[in-house]
Order: structure tokens, then sequence, then C-alpha cells
């Protein structure tokens, strides 16, 4: 059999990059986000380093776009299992009063959040099977979407961004049933927090270290979902700084 | 100011003919379905009984549709605050493997159950907060959405419908923060069991009339939920007959 | 059959005496508190305008104080079923740091809340059932307890009282599963928000009426709750103000 | 500062000896159950390969027995920080009708369960914080509570299980919240499903391996929750095997 990979959808400087770089100390990674610019650097550093990565421009709401995506996987590692797929795209979580919100606002963060993750997970389920069936697999293939406080939480202003998070929470809970007979392990992670990279530093300027999440943290408990056996499948963690309020 | 009106999305025989009747003893009601042989009979009903309706032939899911629908409205009941207004449309719970669902299915099911919600909402919550500047109305406005167990738990092969169902949920959480400061109530109800009604006849034979839910009773709910002051709003109910497990 | 009676555990003035009332329209009352000043205007009130109520003395957390007040009842109502039985005791909120808590805060509010749901459930549910067995009951019968934001959020600083509310919905809900396919209906009301009572007055003053909640409309929710059919039973509802934020 | 400790209440056979022997390669573990035969095998093995275990013979569900217990372990351990404390002592979880249980078996069940979750974390929360404050400690210190189905599903027939078991998850919650700020990390695990040990061997007969979770996993979990850094605390996970329904 081919050697496994992992696909992270939704990669930009932050939790996909380190995801990224954390998953290409074992497998091959492909590395999934619309604009270049955001998976370039990690597919050169993750390349650099000894490991192997390969950036794809994608836009996970397109069917035609994801399409494309998955037959250049294919061209480039043909046949290969996927040891580990990850969901981290995600749509920006505005907030506004509902009246504000365009008809687009909402086909737009839910064609990510939700269309996307459904599916994203339908390309990806075949080479995760195919993994668990794979005895010399050290660990069981793993599917983890990548959720928000809104995932479990809708607050005032916030219908668009919650209701897709809500929905591609659903997914993974109902593919985790699906899937799990299979020894295909799905996970669901609820980020609740700031995290700490480039794009939140100047609006959480004076904010302690521990107020904020640390994206290296995130990429290295999704690891561990990773590694969990068969007889042990976390399918939803939480995830916070110690200074955060919920 | 003029009379309130109650609207009600998804009015087929059963569920939606039954709220159409109870809010139609207080209110003049418009009824909204895709075909007009779902609404017909009970607009009749209401009409030849005293009350009035109004049938409009409506796709929820579609942006043109409800506008036309709601230029409708305005044109028989110019300037009418809303009352009432119920979410009651859905697709069919389909149940099959993730692998089995074609993005048209997905698209479909959050057309109506999702995005169709979200429009509705945002077409019905003026005229709601309307109604809460009248200090002659009688009840608080009130904004209903009609879940299912598939609302809180996704089972397996239940990916589409949960995850356009967990979606729905959010919006109405969401929408309840953002207008009960303004008056107006939002609720969601989980109807977790199947509903008695015309179409569930075949496949439940043998069943005990207590292990069904009663179309009517259902109506009967949404209307205490109307009849709740503004010092006692309730966000959320289930609904299950008596010989329900769950 | 002897006519079937209704018992309130939990009768101070706010809502335990709202909810005595408003069931004593239909039903003789019983009304349980530690202290007979808190129930005995009640009694009085609903006794001399024409309905009828009794009054026990009785500290729920206490099992001989309920088996007294459980033979007491057997006495003035030889063999009635029981028609609805609301269990509405509860301890304090207290709030301080864990460490401050005395092990004796523990078992008093578990006690009461905790032990006290259980204790007062076994002996209220052979009444029940009885009165689900009489053909010519209007309502099915039904137990209620009275849960808080507490039962479904664990706060800083709320471990005591949280864990007893948590504790009591569970009862709630296994009782609810237990019993239900025997027509006996059981709900969980989570009260969000502060109620408008005497005890509250004083730090709610400036607060606006509609960010308090209504104690004669907790009653009227219940009085729902109960005029519920075996085809519809709700067994969770949650309560707040239009003004609350949660 | 003295070297760091685990404690770990609630040591048989299974789960509370796979997370001693987990924790017990970094620190010296203390080791609490009723009966010393539960952690006599365990302390032995520990101490034999060049670990250090001390057991305690504990009724964790009285006020005296644990401030023996806590008094010992400060004369083993003078002033040590504690840099773990897992409570994973449990009841049976008992199903039958609610009417058969009797008032002890609900004090039994709440006072393990519910009080002694309570009193043991008044014991270790001293230590907990004082590991905090060493700059020099590898991993922030961590609380964890071993939770089952019955922490968030109550069945009919455990009323008194799942009420006991529900109180002890809000306390975590509750804890969760005080004590983040001060760099604790508490966290609840939800067991759903048959553990691999052999007090479940014989009524497993014929189960897959993969049906059952294996004991030593849940203890890896329980280790990786300990060494997330203060940018990522999770508060909640759930555990179960590939073959389990949910």
């Amino acid at each position: 059999m081919s050697k496994a990979i992992a696909i992270i959808a939704g990669v930009g400087p932050g939790t996909g990059a380190e995801i990224a770089k954390r998953f290409a100390a074992s497998y091959p990674v492909v590395l999934l986000a619309r604009n270049p610019s955001n998976f370039e650097p990690t597919a050169e550093e993750i390349n650099k380093s000894g490991g192997r990565a390969i950036g794809i421009s994608t836009d996970v709401s397109s069917q035609d776009s994801l399409k494309a995506a998955f037959s250049k996987i294919e061209q480039e590692f043909s046949g290969a299992p996927i040891a580990a797929a990850i969901f981290n795209a995600s749509s920006r979580p505005m907030r506004k009063p509902i009246l504000e919100f365009s008809v687009e606002d909402f086909e737009t963060a839910h064609g990510v959040v939700a269309k996307g993750a459904f599916m994203f997970a339908q390309h990806v389920l075949p080479g995760l099977v195919l993994h668990a069936s794979d005895s010399s697999a050290k660990y069981p293939p793993t599917l983890i979407f990548t959720g928000a406080t809104a995932s479990i939480k809708a607050n005032a202003q916030m219908s668009v961004f919650a209701s897709a998070k809500f929905a591609m929470r659903a997914l993974s809970m109902s593919i985790a049933r699906e899937y799990a007979p299979q020894g295909v392990h799905v996970a669901h992670s609820i980020v609740d927090g700031v995290i700490d990279i480039e794009l939140t530093k100047e609006w959480t300027q004076g904010m302690a270290p521990e107020a904020k999440i640390a994206a290296d943290d995130i990429a290295e408990s999704y690891w561990y979902l990773h590694t969990q056996s068969k007889r042990c499948f976390t399918n939803e963690i939480d995830i916070r700084p110690m200074m955060e309020k919920w």
C-alpha cells in the first residue's frame, strides 16, 4: 500500500500551519487554502526541514475546486490512504444584526463551513477507510473538524456564523457514528477563545499570553487525537486558554 | 395600527394545518407552502368557519419566491404587524450513508431548513418588532421554529438533515438573544417522535396512538408559547409522545 | 376513585404560592414547606376563595419528615390519586469559593435539592400512576421539578448549588423516561433569571419589570405542562424574562 | 519546593491502576481505595519498577477517612505540591426502578460520586495551586474527574447513579472555571462504554476487543490532558471504543 498522507484544509498562518507541521513530522501533507500565499511558507518550511508538503489552491466551498484538488492529490499520491484529514477552513465570525446580513453572507459562510465540510468529508472518507484496513498502520485514520464557541452557543448577532458552525458539528457527530465501526476516528474540537496569531495581535494588545490559545498546542491536541487507539476514541474536545471566561 | 396577522411557513396536512387553524382563531393567517394543494383545504376550512386565511405558493428556499410572497402579504395586509410567525417548513429527514448523498441533496435540505429559515426570519422580524411596539397587543410577538430529534442529535446516516436542523436551532437561539430585549419571543421546538398524520399512517400501523405525537397538540403548545408574557419567555421546548424512547 | 389532589413542595411567598393557587383552581392542594408561615397565607387565601388547601410543615431533606407529611396526606385524602406534584423546594444559590464551603453546606443543599427531590418523587409516583389509570382524568398526571440556570451551567463559585441542581435535573430526566410509558408526565423547568418576589425586591431596585420573571407566569407555564396530552409531553422548558442575557 | 506528587482516588484493577502507573512514570503517586487489596498490587508493581507509590485505605465518602488520608500524605510528602489529582472513585451504576432504590442507595452513591468528589477537590486544590506557582513545573497542575455516559444522559432506571454523576460533572465545571485563572487545569472525562477489565470479562464474552475501552488508553488520555499547556486547556473529553453505539 502507498504511504499514507495527511490532508489539511484551511491552512493559513496560525492553526492550520501548526497542524500541517505537526502532521508533517509523520506523513506527507497536502495543504489546501484558497490563497497560495497562505500555504506556501508552510509548505516550504516543511519541505526544507526534511518533510514533504504540497499546497493546492482550493476553494473548499466549490464542488469543482475541491474535485480538482483531489484529482491533483490522486496524481501526486496515487492510491495513498489518508491517515489524517483536518477540516480547519472557516469563514470569518462576523457579528452583526441579522437584518444586516445579506443572503450572500449566509451562503458564503455556510458554503465554507457547512457545505465545504460536507464535501471535504465525502472526498477524504474513502482514503480514511482505506487506511483503516491497513493492518500496519500505526494509528487509526482520523478526521477532525475545527469548531468554535459558536459551535455550541449561538450568541446575539452571530446568526450566520453560529448556524454554519452548528451544522458542521452535526456533520462531525453523524460521520463519527457512521464511520467509527469501520475504524475511522472522527472528532470535533471546540476552540473557545482567541488564538494567538498574527491576525489577532493588534486587537489583543495588552492581553496576557495565557489569555490566548497557542496554535501549536491546538496542533498537539489534534495529533494526540490522531494517536488514540480504536479502543479509546474521543469525539469532542474543547480548548481554551487558562484566562478564558466561559 | 392594522390588525396583526400570523404567518405559517410549511403548511401541509398535519402540523402546519393544525397550527394555522389554532392561530386563525385569533388572527388572520397567511399560509405558505410550495404546493397549493397543501394549504388550500386548510385555508378553505378557516375561511368557511369565520376566520380569514390566504395561501401563497412559496418556495422558502428561494429568495425571489419569498420576496414575492411577502409582497403579496403586504398588498393584502398593508402595514400589518405580525403577531406570530411559525417556520414549520422542512426537508425530508433522509437517512443514508454520507457517500450516497449528492451535493444537491445537501443544498436542497439546507436551502429549506437553514437558508430558508434565515430568510424567513429576515422577512418577518420587522413585522414582529412592530407588533411588540403595539401596547394594545394581547401577547408578545412570537417566532417559532419547528425542530426535530435531529436538531440536537446527529445520528449515523443523518448527516444532511441533522446538519441543517442544527443550523436552524442556532438561528433560533441567536435571534432569540438578539430580539428578546425588543420584546420579540423566539422559540425552538424539538419534535422528538413520529407525528400522527396521513403521511405516517402506513408505516406506523400497529403503533399505539400514544406512540405518536398529535399534530393539534403541537399546535396547542405553539399557541401556549405565543401567550407567554414578556416576563416568562420559553426559548426551547421538547415534545414527544408518552411511548417514545429517547 | 377519590378526587385527585395536587402536592406542591417548596411553597414560599412567590413561585410556590402562585403554583399552589393555579393548581388549586382545579384540585385540592397540599402545600409543603418547612416554615408554616410560608404556606399559611396561601392556604388561607385558597380556602377563603372556594378552593381547598392544607399546609404541612415538612423538611423535604428529612426522610422522617417527608414520611410524616405523606401519612398526613393519606389521612386527609385517603386513596386520592395525585394529578400533579411539583417539586419547587430549593436551597439558596450560595456563591463562594469552593474552599469556603463546608461539607455541611454541601449536605444541606444536596439534602434538599437532590435527595429531597429523590424522596419526594418516590412518595408521589404511586399516586401519579394511580391517576394515570383513571380514564376519567382530564389531564395526565404531572411531576414537575423547578430548576435554575445552575441546572445546566456550573459557574465559578457555584459548585455546591450547581452540583445539586444538575443532580435534580438528572432525576427528572431519568424518571421521565421510566414513567412516560405509564402515562406520567415528568418535566423539568430551567428558571433562568431573577424571579420578581418580595425577597428579590431590594437587590433589584431599578431593574425594569421585564428584567424579572413573573411568578404567576411560571405557575401558568406549569399549568400548561400539566394540560399537555399523552401525545405531546414536554420534558424540559426554559424560562427567562425578555431582558435576560444568556 | 518538594517534588510534586500525583494522587489517584479510586484505584482498583483497571482504569485506576493504569492511571496510577502512567503518572508514576513521572511522579511519586498516592493511591486511595477503600480496600487495600485494590491498590496493593499496583503499588507494588510501581515500587518494584523504580517508581514510588504508597497506598492508603480510604473511604472517599467519609470526611474523617479523607482527612486521615491527607494527613498521611502530608506526613509522607511534607509540603509537596500536587501535579495531578485524579478522582476515579465511583459507585456501581445500579439500574433499577426508582421505587426499588432505598434512600441508603442514594446516599451511598452520592456520598462517593458527589460528596466524595467535592471533599477530594477541597483537599487537593491547595496543593494544585502550589504546583501552579512553581515556575519550574513541567506541566500545569491537573484535576481530572472520571465521568460516564450517565454524566450527560439519565436513562430510565438510572436515577441514582446518573444524578450523582451529573452532580460530579457540575463540580468539575465549576471548579474548572474558578481555578483556571490560577493555572489549575480541571477536566471531566465522559467514559462512554464498557471498560475492558477483569470485572467486565464475564458479561462481555463474545464482544470484540474494539467494542470495549482499553483502560491503559484512558490513562494515556489523562496523561495527555495533564501535559496540555496553560494556553490550551481541554475541560471535557468523551471516550468510547470504535464499536460503541451512542
